[in-house]
């Protein structure tokens, strides 16, 4: 990329892709050009800007959170989606560690239960917490600092270039929020993701159990991110099969291949859609193997 | 204000505090230094920004839909709020124009469903013919036309500064983001307001008939504010009761005082209860008539 942001790439034909891309589109005369109000960009989080393996982070926070909840709400043990968060069933953390749809819907259902009534500041003091004091098991290092550091790069250059990056992912907004500015550099508001209603009561903003739009996955990551814009993005990039539509949208768009055993994870399960997808629609592939020298921050 | 951003506005009371709040916020040394994530901007839009007399622009828009929607389909006109459309109901019109939320929900009940289905394309071109082919009655000069240029002139000195600005209007989101790039200079994503929910459906956002959140009026606008940037606007701007709880939560409150009869309009209808709380809480009111050299754009 420009300047320091060239350091974690190596020289191959993403970086070139995506160099010539933003190049070509700030210059009026190229016919790949894209006005300055277009000029959107869109990040999934997970597997994207993160580590997901072996489960997205926000899991293991609501995990935590759920077992509480019905620690102290024993009648809840037999429902949906609590039993199967107690029993640690296999099958449905499997979907929802895959992003399917439904089992992340029923998972928030449970999400917005457990934090039903708690203020905004309660809520982000969790969160921060809960990354303080957790490790990623394999890597052994907090989860802020298993941040791709070649995503970084290419969110500075995409600034640099007068595009508007936000970060829309099927996870949580607000647990997002907590970390954008110190990890991404990233305001507050260009974390898009699937978020409650709030309330605002005596001076604080409370959440409400029921969900502000629909999960931020599949055709609900375009409609959050045009409730938030008013557009779809121009620029995209993501890794997952719930990625594709807001891929397919873009005139650009990036898909990270988790191919890195050795520093990262060598995976392809719930991706297998979108890397179809990609091969079609002549998308930009990043080998994480050999497209990035450094992967972490 | 700073350069050209200067001129329109007399020397007073107001440009002071204005220039001296915007001045001191962005120092580190000041005790009133506002950090650069939390410089965020909030104008009310009908009223603040341009003219809401004889009725927000947007109402004579959703007075002429529905009684179109009326006439395709009769069975309406003796519902509500049909039937208080299609009669003229002096008092319903009276508290839709004075922003009672009871009666601006209603409306925008009768609004979700007369555009249920649109799209957003659809929807944009039907608001662009509108405020193409009718002119304010009393100046018979497009409503465009009718943006305040000294609140033009803040809004760039906010930029200037560093602030993030945002419009939040209890009217429609997706009616003042036709507007916004052309008319305030700002994005689409800057624009919050009271919005449906929409579907992405075969390449399409389709609108819904509810709503996304509450409408943007009183504690709304908070909500909406929130929903959007994660916390609430360190500098607001607005000119009626319904901005009570947006320019309280402000560190900067500025408050429109509509007291030009000769070249806009004299009244406080609607502003009783904001002049009383500018009063208690200090705010900074702008006089139309003292403080503005020039009013329109």
């Amino acid at each position: 990329m420009s300047g320091d942001a060239r350091a974690s790439w190596n020289d191959g034909a993403a970086k070139n892709a995506i160099v010539e891309f933003l190049t070509e589109s700030a210059s009026e005369s190229s016919p790949r050009f894209i006005p300055v109000v277009d000029r959107i960009a869109a990040f999934d989080n997970d597997g994207t800007l993160w580590v997901e393996q072996p489960m997205p982070v926000q899991a293991g926070f609501i995990f935590q959170k759920l077992a509480q909840h019905v620690a102290a709400n024993p009648s809840l043990a037999e429902q949906e989606p609590y039993k199967y968060i107690v029993n640690r069933d296999e099958a449905f953390l499997g979907r929802v560690a895959k992003q399917d749809p439904e089992a992340v819907e029923m998972f928030l259902m449970g999400v917005g239960e457990a934090w039903e009534g708690a203020t905004h500041e309660e809520y982000e003091a969790e969160v921060k917490k809960f990354l303080a004091s957790n490790h990623h098991e394999r890597f052994g290092r907090p989860f802020t600092s298993l941040v791709y550091r070649p995503m970084l790069e290419l969110i500075d250059f995409l600034k640099e270039k007068g595009w508007r990056v936000y970060v829309c992912s099927g996870g949580g907004r607000d647990f997002m929020r907590a970390i954008s500015e110190d990890t991404w550099g990233l305001f507050k508001e260009n974390v898009i993701g699937s978020a409650p209603e709030f309330e605002h009561r005596d001076g604080k903003f409370v959440r409400k159990s029921e969900m502000r739009g629909r999960v931020a996955l599949g055709p609900g990551k375009l409609e959050q991110i045009f409730a938030r814009t008013g557009r779809v993005a121009s620029f995209a990039a993501g890794n997952g099969d719930v990625d594709i539509e807001m891929l397919d949208s873009a005139e650009f768009a990036l898909v990270i291949v988790h191919d890195d055993d050795e520093r990262e994870y060598a995976s392809t399960s719930g991706a297998e859609k979108v890397l179809a997808a990609a091969k079609r629609g002549g998308w930009t592939l990043v080998s994480m193997k050999n497209d990035w020298k450094t992967v972490f921050k």
